[in-house]
């Protein structure tokens, strides 16, 4: 891990304890939204790899740890323990809990909900204007709400407004059109519910199941 | 935004007034594929983020607008008010024109023609080749077109000299595998038309109806 | 190209004959996942964009060529004339055999096998857990197998465990779930054959038949 001194813009940036931050990474950053960039407050702990970019007007909990290349924008309120690994980007407006792992090549659009425990495999790309270009879309802009503990499966479409229940498992390469109710495995473009996460089955013999502390709550 | 100095090399790169380059951004970047980089020019008024790159040989109007390592290849023509997000890519050879916006992780084939007003969502990914890897490929190399004003949904994939029409709006997800007529919604794996954008409706309530200046002409 | 000096941390790179890696790029990161980065070798003739990372206890022949932004992360085994484009990541624990090309925007999975020649097309998303975020997972991650020769299309997903034989070809857009037998065209969600390569027409007349040197062998 390269330890490294802070790249800090403009004096707007505030770091807790511990945090290592790449040269090359940019903290504080101005959104061309706004006339100011805002205070950037990001925890302790930190690990922000090279050619990461996170902007003011943010806040960001202990623990984050950034993948090279990731970008956060600015309006976020993000927990603790938050992962973001190479090359994925969150928009601004976006409010995420704590233990949230978003991985590689991931775009999470403005006004998105990720709750405690989510995790977004690779790929996976958020939408949250239902027609998109629309002069009107600035005001029905609004991005899914993934509940506590779901996860989405590798280079998965979510579309605007759409509901992810809490332990939900989608599967990978998925459009997420609708709703999923709380538990379930759903798949397909466009996804439908094929069962419950409570009745899965570990085929490689492993466990009795996947995922032993969560059913269908 | 991050104010600075400019990073040309060779000597090869003109810029038009008020441009803002990252010190991280590269221009006039040479290929491999040539023996020269050959001349960048850009407009006025240009923001090149941090991690950029934007190759010789290469034509771009006033007003761009680049995201974090976003990479822009040789041989692009590419008109005014050009938007390009974070980590998308632009190949080589393709012909762009005013008001195009590209957001976040997309990638645009060589050979591919977006006209005025187009948007690509983020993750869209367009192709090329009909035969990857064919050893005869580099002869029947085509991007689609994408005609005036149509919009990509996100995650979208388009393949090699599909034409999407005139205003057409793709649903996010999609795999558009045929010619999109003028004015249509299509969607699915593979896309279907199923609609004409002058028929949609907002179902928030904002308006009438979404695009009320575009209709299926 | 740029030609540049060498960013060696820890003194853990061993470089071959007329390498060139931009000054932005960096080789040898110690991965958090241990306590030494352990070493990194790259053999001949090594170009290295601006933005790319490699990191240690990984193992790379001559005639590397990586994109802008890529990262390569620790304990992969890569042969010769390995390409990767911009923006794309492999992640640890990977076999890559001679001659492999990985475009841009693509994420290769902890644990996958690609044999020689093997092409992903840009966006091509991997996947090695059957049951992300199973406390149980790290026992059952495995990359799917991508054999000699094959091809798989842009924005296709490919799920853990399953073998894309030999010269295949899969369309884009893409996710397999399945094992497809060597010489198959297949395509679609879930993917599906749908003929053999050997059968495939170059529709534009430019030969007899794509890939005139590859059958169902």
């Amino acid at each position: 891990m390269s330890k490294s001194k802070i790249s800090v813009k403009n004096g707007n940036v505030s770091l807790g304890k511990g945090c290592k931050i790449h040269r090359t990474a940019i903290l504080g950053m101005a959104s061309p939204r706004k006339k100011s960039a805002g205070r950037l407050g990001i925890g302790r702990g930190a690990i922000v790899r090279s050619g990461a970019v996170i902007y003011g007007n943010t806040t960001i909990g202990d623990g984050l740890e950034t993948g090279h290349n990731a970008v956060i924008r600015e309006e976020n309120k993000i927990g603790d323990n938050f992962n973001i690994w190479n090359n994925s980007v969150i928009d601004y407006g976006c409010t995420i809990g704590n233990n949230v792992k978003v991985h590689s090549n991931v775009y999470v659009a403005q006004y998105t909900a990720l709750e405690d425990g989510v995790f977004l495999a690779p790929g996976v790309t958020i939408a949250n204007d239902p027609h998109p270009g629309c002069s009107f879309s600035k005001k029905c802009m609004r991005g899914p709400t993934i509940k506590k503990g779901a996860r989405i499966g590798v280079n998965s479409t979510i579309l605007p407004f759409v509901v992810i229940g809490k332990n939900c498992l989608v599967g990978a390469g998925s459009v997420v059109t609708k709703n999923i109710p709380a538990g379930s495995v759903a798949y397909g473009n466009p996804a439908r519910v094929c069962g419950k996460v409570s009745e899965l089955v570990c085929d490689k013999g492993i466990t009795d199941r996947p995922y032993p502390d969560r059913g269908n709550k």
